[in-house]
């Protein structure tokens, strides 16, 4: 921890376009990581297929949780703290905030669980979250068109969504002082525009 | 949980005999389900393997006991819980109390950690506690002479077997209401009798 580079998360529900704005904003900042959650690290992604293939259902909501909690915990002593101790941004796509969202309030009601065990395992929050927001209509239909194994966690439909989108504005609301909201709703370029300026000023 | 079942847990240094113990055990009590941590249900046994294979120290103290974690929520919801319902006797060769031993004391200082996780993602003790206490050479001796991918838990010498059955003996002065301590210095037909004289009168 200490000094050291920048965490840099991407957020935003299912088609919002996160992932390849995390991509375009590591392009642009010289020596800049590229990761992702679920896994990220050796370990963790191989947790990150114990927890995502399969039967939808096996794990409860309270497993899953854990073994999350797990991968990122390897995720944060192998790749993520490293790399940051060398002075390095860090940019990872989705992190714990999904986790309070997807585990916390979409699985079940397990928003002080998740809470409680970040607190205890993981202690790390970013040092700035992008929160890509765009209507969720729009987003299912770019997430229907793309495939995997993971779908089923983009089967659930425009409510969960709809959920979902709410739970990112309310962290952001939580969290202001890490979290900026973006407008999803424009081309990607706009979009990572707007990103690019918002690291500039902040950093 | 509530009424239902009893739940008796097996716990012990390696090389002590618990394993043949429980086993004995459930064989005597009709209906009894005899089953084994780390797994014992389909999830949990996947998690195990993907903790105990692979090279030592893959994976942090931490990552460790979240993944022991998560393998102990799956048993108990999926077999332990179920059986116990039906007031059956589940008999577990391991529990928490080897966590809080072997992540808690022997891999780093976690034991705060151990039982906060415990408290926060399992609530569970067992309604009895056997802990079959032994002479550490005699027990390592017996160790040495098994196989199995497992053994790298086993590879660390009399100094940790002394650390563990100290560890153990511990439990059973700060859980005194659940915890029973057995001599497992005697023939396997001796202790056997011992163990089943005594949930007669427990039960």
């Amino acid at each position: 921890m200490g000094a050291g580079g920048w965490f840099i998360t991407f957020e935003g529900i299912d088609g919002s376009g996160k992932s390849t704005q995390a991509r375009r904003l590591a392009e642009r900042l010289p020596g800049a990581v590229l990761t992702r959650e679920p896994g990220g690290s050796a370990g963790a992604e191989e947790i990150r297929r114990l927890v995502l293939n399969g039967e939808t259902g096996r794990w409860s909501p309270e497993t899953e949780l854990l073994l999350f909690t797990a991968a990122r915990r390897d995720h944060l002593e192998k790749l993520i703290e490293p790399r940051l101790s060398e002075g390095r941004t860090v940019i990872c796509d989705r992190f714990a905030d999904s986790t309070r969202i997807y585990q916390g309030a979409t699985r079940g009601d397990l928003r002080d669980k998740v809470d409680a065990l970040h607190a205890l395992m993981i202690g790390r929050e970013p040092d700035l979250t992008f929160i890509i927001d765009m209507d969720p209509a729009t987003a299912l239909a770019r997430g229907m068109a793309r495939e995997g194994a993971e779908s089923r966690f983009e089967s659930f439909g425009l409510e969960l969504q709809e959920t979902v989108r709410a739970g990112f504005l309310a962290l952001a609301a939580q969290f202001p002082e890490r979290c900026v909201v973006i407008d999803g709703n424009r081309d990607a370029d706009a979009v990572a525009e707007d990103i690019a300026a918002r690291v500039t000023v902040e950093t």
